[in-house]
């Protein structure tokens, strides 16, 4: 590839790209979905992907993962699709359950029709969750995500989740990934793994905006708090406001916003002489 | 909400926040896919969904688009349920046709496999577009895009696609959604109902990455080169070199990364010294 700088001579780089290949995710043989992501924890992104659709919510639930035998006509094994065996116990999920999720009203499709299908489907109350944190521990999230990126500092191209512990600061998991949704269902996927759902007392960061599907991801995993370096969408709001769970948005060293539940952020304030009310973020 | 920063007085903002709903597509009645989308144009997003699907490519292939009737129980519409007519010699889709559209290749399913699909798919060729650019007209572009983005100034919250001729240099339209793919579906539906599929001698800007499904939407529709602001995804890149798309990343003025075709980038370089040949983009 060439890098072009207008006024001065081309240059020939040779670049690091994100990599992207399709996952296929099947549950006892059936086709579940198809998600383009950067190869590498599949096997998180595939079990965070069945929390976030409320197919399971413990461990024990999943009982065995592999690649499927199938091969390329090169002969080669892709690793671009995983077979996924439930518990006995666990109703198979319809193949179209990642549709299904925002049609249970017809035709009276709604974001509020969409807010009552996650409260209904998640087995976990964040609201409830006492954690809390400092305002100068959530400004210094980011740059600790950045420092955890190895991909990122490669190739700029991918986006990044990661899940802090509320009370220790510790961060507990990291995980990237070129889509912003799957980089999330490879922390939960994770969180599932280590046996440690619900994610009571956490704090998940995430390197772009809050969408809605990235709330409804943070509350069927049990996860209190929602950081994003970008903005919230209004129906994000609208379901964190529902839900109970804390949203924080343009967090970025030393400011950010709080959209819902502020109850959680404590925030030790100078006796500096107040700013102006502004009417809106600069970012 | 309330906008916090480290050492001084929070103070309560007022934010005009990203509009996100569910919108279902839904042909002659059946279910095609429930998006979550910015409000606004949802005409053009239905119609460049079923272009980027290859479900259509023609305006005369789209008889019809009306809001569906129903009501939520305040007995307002939604406005959340498109339902589309298609002509009738126009096979009507399988209501899996996105998923479909990655699985062709059974247990197989690879990189390779997704292009081929989109060759074998497209009703365009891109390959022997003619059409040409000057680097200094590409590096215009980033600018050009952000003036006509209104939302954009209001939020930060959302992604934009901008279609430009590359012979007269016009701005041809401009779409944003809280999706990056809605954004390019949203400007594929607009060409679409102008009648101008397949966009021949236009450059595509997207402000985000370029991933593959970007560059799978340009191609479907006829555009023969793409430029992201930020980086190509590795399958990205290939896709755009089997088709013969020209794909530009990391377009910020004054300098962006050619990655693929690069005939149709003409570079007028200076007689100035050369520089030392980079390892990698320093983005």
């Amino acid at each position: 590839m060439t890098r072009v700088t207008v006024g001065m001579k081309s240059v020939s780089v040779r670049d690091v790209l994100a990599g992207e290949e399709p996952l296929e995710i099947r549950v006892q043989g059936a086709s579940m979905a198809v998600t383009m992501r950067t190869p590498g924890n599949d096997f998180d992104l595939a079990a965070g992907f069945m929390v976030s659709e409320g197919v399971i919510a413990q461990r024990r639930e999943l009982t065995s993962m592999r690649y499927c035998a199938g091969t390329g006509s090169d002969g080669v094994n892709r690793y671009n699709v995983l077979d996924l065996q439930l518990a006995p116990d666990v109703p198979a999920p319809d193949a179209s359950v990642a549709r299904a999720f925002f049609t249970t009203s017809s035709c009276g499709l709604c974001g509020k029709a969409s807010i009552d299908a996650v409260r209904t489907r998640s087995q976990f109350n964040v609201a409830d969750d006492p954690a809390s944190t400092s305002a100068a521990f959530l400004v210094s999230l980011p740059s600790r995500l950045r420092d955890a990126q190895e991909i990122f500092a490669r190739t700029g191209g991918v986006h990044a989740a990661a899940l802090f512990d509320a009370a220790t600061g510790n961060l507990l998991v990291m995980r990237e990934d070129v889509g912003r949704h799957n980089a999330v269902d490879k922390v939960v996927g994770w969180a599932l793994r280590e046996d440690r759902l619900p994610l009571v007392g956490t704090i998940l960061l995430v390197s772009g905006r809050a969408s809605f599907e990235l709330v409804q991801k943070a509350a069927m995993a049990g996860i209190p708090m929602l950081c994003a370096v970008s903005a919230p969408s209004s129906l994000a709001v609208d379901l964190a406001n529902e839900l109970g769970l804390t949203l924080v948005g343009f967090l970025r060293d030393p400011t950010f916003v709080v959209y819902a539940h502020q109850r959680r952020v404590v925030v030790e304030e100078c006796e500096s002489s107040p700013l102006p009310a502004l009417e809106a973020h600069d970012d």
